[in-house]
C-alpha cells in the first residue's frame, strides 16, 4: 500500500444517510468512491445519485488494482457494523477500515475478539444527520463545520490514523480525538439520553383525553422533535451503549421525582426554592452547549434600533464597516406593527466599548 | 357600557413581552391603547415602542370618558395576577377584566374568594411567547395564528365572554375555549413538564467532566432549548399549577425507571422489546401534535455568500436598498475557520426574483 492519499479509490460500504453523504462529499473533490451494499436497490440509488461507481469486486481476489481500495468506510447499522469491519479488513489485507456508528466500544470489541487485523481498523463518529434516511437523504455537505470523532485504541497506527483522520477533515469535519469509552460516555449524555426523555415526553401525550396536543407551543414541539426517530435503529443503538445509558436515566428520574415532590405541596417550606434550584441548575446546563457553529467564542450582543425602513440598515452597516469594526453575527427582527426594528449585532468583547461609542456618536439608539 | 369594540379604549396593565405585543397588536388595527405598569421605566419603553399611551388615570373616580377602557387586559406575572385582576374589577366597574398568565384556575379562585365582580371577570391564555422578555420583546403578530384560550365560567356574560373573544380574533389568534381546569390539566401536560424536563436534562449537563457537550447535536439543542427559561417567572407559574404538574412528572419517572431497567441488560428477554415500544408509543405520542399553526412568517430566504471582512456586509444592504428591497429578517453565520460567511436575508416571496436578480447584476453569490 501506497501512503498517498489521492490514487486509491474509498470504498463505502452501506449507501444510507451517511454513506451516500460520505460519497458524495468525496466525489465532490473528485475522490473516486466505491460503492457497496447488501440491497442493490440502495446501491443502484446511491451510484445514480452520484455518490460514486458500484464496486465491481467483493475482495483483493478478484479486484483490479484500481478498484481496490486505500480506506474503506463502513457505514452500516449498529448491530452489524462489527461483523461487517472484520469482513472488510480480511476482503482488503492492505486497506485501512473504519465504521461511522454511533457507538464505538462494542464495534471495538468485536474486531478484538474475532482475532482481526486490529492495527488496521479505526473507529470513527461524524456527529451528523437528518432525520430522514436512505441513499438519496445523503448531502456532500452533511459533514461540513461538524465534529467528527476519531476513536484511537492501542493498536492504532499513525498511518491509520492519519487516514481516517484525513477522510474526516477532507469532509469538511472538525477531528476530535476520543477514546471508544470517552466517546460512549459522551453520546450517552448527549444523545442517547435526549433521546429516550423526549420519547418519554411524547409517550405522556398518549394520555392527552382533552386534546391538549392542540394547543402545543414550540416548547414542546422541540422537546418531542427527535421522539420521531426510528424504533429499529435506536434499539440497536441502544443496545450497543445501555448501561451508560441507563446510569444517566436513574439519576435524571431521581430529579424528575424530587421536583414531583416539590411540586406536591408548594407551601411546603423549601419547595419554591427547590423548583426554582432545578431551573438555575437547567439554566447553567445548557449554557454548556457550545453556540451553533461548534465555536465556543464568546460574543457580546448589542442590540440598536432602527427606523423599518430599506435605508437605516444599510446606513448601520456602512457606519460600522467605517469604524473598522466587523460584525460576527446579526439578527434583524421587526413586528410589523412596531415603530422600529430590532439589529441584534454580535461583536468580539474587545470591540465591544468601541461599537457603543461609535454608535453613540452617529446618533443611534441601543436597546437597554 | 356600550357594547360597541371600536370607541372606547383597551387598557394593558403590565408591559411585558405580553402586555406590549398585545400593545402593538392592537395599535395595528387603530384600537386606542392605554398603557399601565409598575415600573415607569418599562411603561416609557412601551410607549416609545409603540404599544400604546400612558393611561392618565388610574381608576374611574379621576378618568376622562376617553381614558375609560372598556376592556382591561392583565398582562402582570403569575404570582400577582389574581390581586391586580381585582383591583382593576375595582378601578373600572364597567370594563370586562381579562389576564394573559399560563395558569386560569388559581386567578379564578382567588377572584371568587375576594367577592370581587366575578360576572365581569373571564380569564384567558394566549399560546403564544418568546424566549426573551421586557416590552422591547413585544411583536404585533406574537398571537397570530396561535392558539388563545378564553376559560368562561358559571358566572360569565355572553358579553363579557364576546368581549375577550373579540380581542383574541383582533390579535389573529384561534380562539379555544375551555374550563379553567381542563385548560390547567392541558398546559401541565404541553407546557409544564417539558419544561421540567428540559431542565432535568440540561441539570445532567453539570455532570459532564469530559466536555461532552461540545458534540452536541439538534437533538441536545432542541430538548435543552426551554432550558433557558426564566427560574423565577416558572417558579410562580409552577406553583400555581403544582399537584397537576407532579402526577405527570411521577409517570413520566416511571417510564425512565423501566427504560433504564432494560437497559441496564439488553441480554434479557424482552429488554430490546420494551425499549423499541417505548421508541413507539414515543412516535405515536409526537404524531398528536398537530403541524405548526398557521405560519406566523411567510418570508422566503435567500442566502447570500460574503468575504469575512467589515466592508463586505455594509456593501451587501446598501445595494439590497438600493434596489428598494426591505430585509425583513436576517441571520449572518460564519464558522471560524471558513473564509466567508453567509447571510441569510428573509424577503417578502414577491420580491425573491427581484433581489435574486439584482444580488447576480451586481456579482453576488447566492448559496445554491
Amino acid at each position: 500500500m501506497t501512503p498517498t492519499r489521492t490514487n486509491s479509490p474509498v470504498l463505502v460500504v452501506g449507501t444510507g444517510l451517511l454513506g451516500s453523504s460520505v460519497g458524495l462529499g468525496l466525489r465532490r473533490l473528485g475522490v473516486d468512491v466505491l460503492l457497496a451494499d447488501a440491497s442493490p436497490v440502495a446501491l443502484g440509488l446511491a451510484a445514480d445519485y452520484g455518490a460514486g461507481r458500484i464496486a465491481p469486486a467483493a475482495s483483493h481476489k478478484t479486484a483490479a488494482p484500481e478498484d481496490t481500495p486505500r480506506i474503506v468506510v463502513v457505514c452500516v447499522p449498529p448491530d452489524v457494523a462489527g461483523e461487517v469491519v472484520v469482513a472488510q479488513l480480511e476482503n482488503w489485507p492492505d486497506a485501512i477500515v473504519t465504521d461511522v456508528t454511533s457507538v464505538k466500544s462494542a464495534p471495538l470489541e468485536h474486531v478484538r475478539e474475532t482475532g482481526a487485523d486490529l492495527s488496521r481498523y479505526v473507529g470513527s463518529h461524524p456527529m451528523a444527520g437528518r432525520e430522514t434516511g436512505g441513499p438519496l437523504a445523503g448531502r456532500a455537505d452533511l459533514f461540513t463545520g461538524r465534529p467528527w470523532v476519531v476513536a484511537s485504541h492501542e493498536e492504532t497506527t499513525v498511518f491509520g490514523l492519519q487516514e481516517v483522520e484525513g477522510l474526516a477533515l477532507d469532509l469538511g469535519s472538525n477531528v476530535v480525538s476520543m477514546t471508544a469509552e470517552d466517546h460512549d460516555d459522551a453520546v450517552a449524555l448527549i444523545s442517547h439520553v435526549p433521546q429516550l426523555l423526549s420519547t418519554a415526553m411524547a409517550e405522556r401525550l398518549l394520555d392527552d383525553v382533552k386534546d391538549a396536543s392542540a394547543l402545543a407551543g414550540g416548547g414542546l414541539r422541540d422537546v418531542t422533535r427527535i421522539a420521531a426517530s426510528d424504533p429499529t435503529l435506536w434499539s440497536q443503538i441502544l443496545a450497543a451503549n445501555g448501561p451508560r445509558v441507563a446510569r444517566i436515566l436513574r439519576r435524571l428520574a431521581e430529579d424528575v421525582v424530587d421536583l414531583a415532590g416539590a411540586l406536591e405541596d408548594m407551601e411546603k417550606p423549601g419547595a419554591r426554592r427547590k423548583v426554582a434550584e432545578h431551573m438555575l441548575a437547567g439554566n447553567e446546563g445548557v449554557a454548556r452547549i457550545p453556540g451553533k457553529h461548534g465555536s465556543r467564542r464568546t460574543f457580546t450582543n448589542v442590540t440598536v434600533m432602527i427606523d423599518d425602513r430599506p435605508g437605516q440598515l444599510a446606513r448601520l452597516f456602512v457606519e460600522i464597516g467605517e469604524a473598522g469594526i466587523n460584525v460576527e453575527e446579526l439578527d434583524l427582527e421587526h413586528s410589523p406593527g412596531a415603530n422600529i426594528g430590532l439589529a441584534t449585532i454580535a461583536v468580539l468583547p474587545e470591540v465591544r466599548q468601541k461599537l457603543l461609542d461609535e454608535l453613540d456618536a452617529r446618533g443611534w439608539k441601543v436597546a437597554q
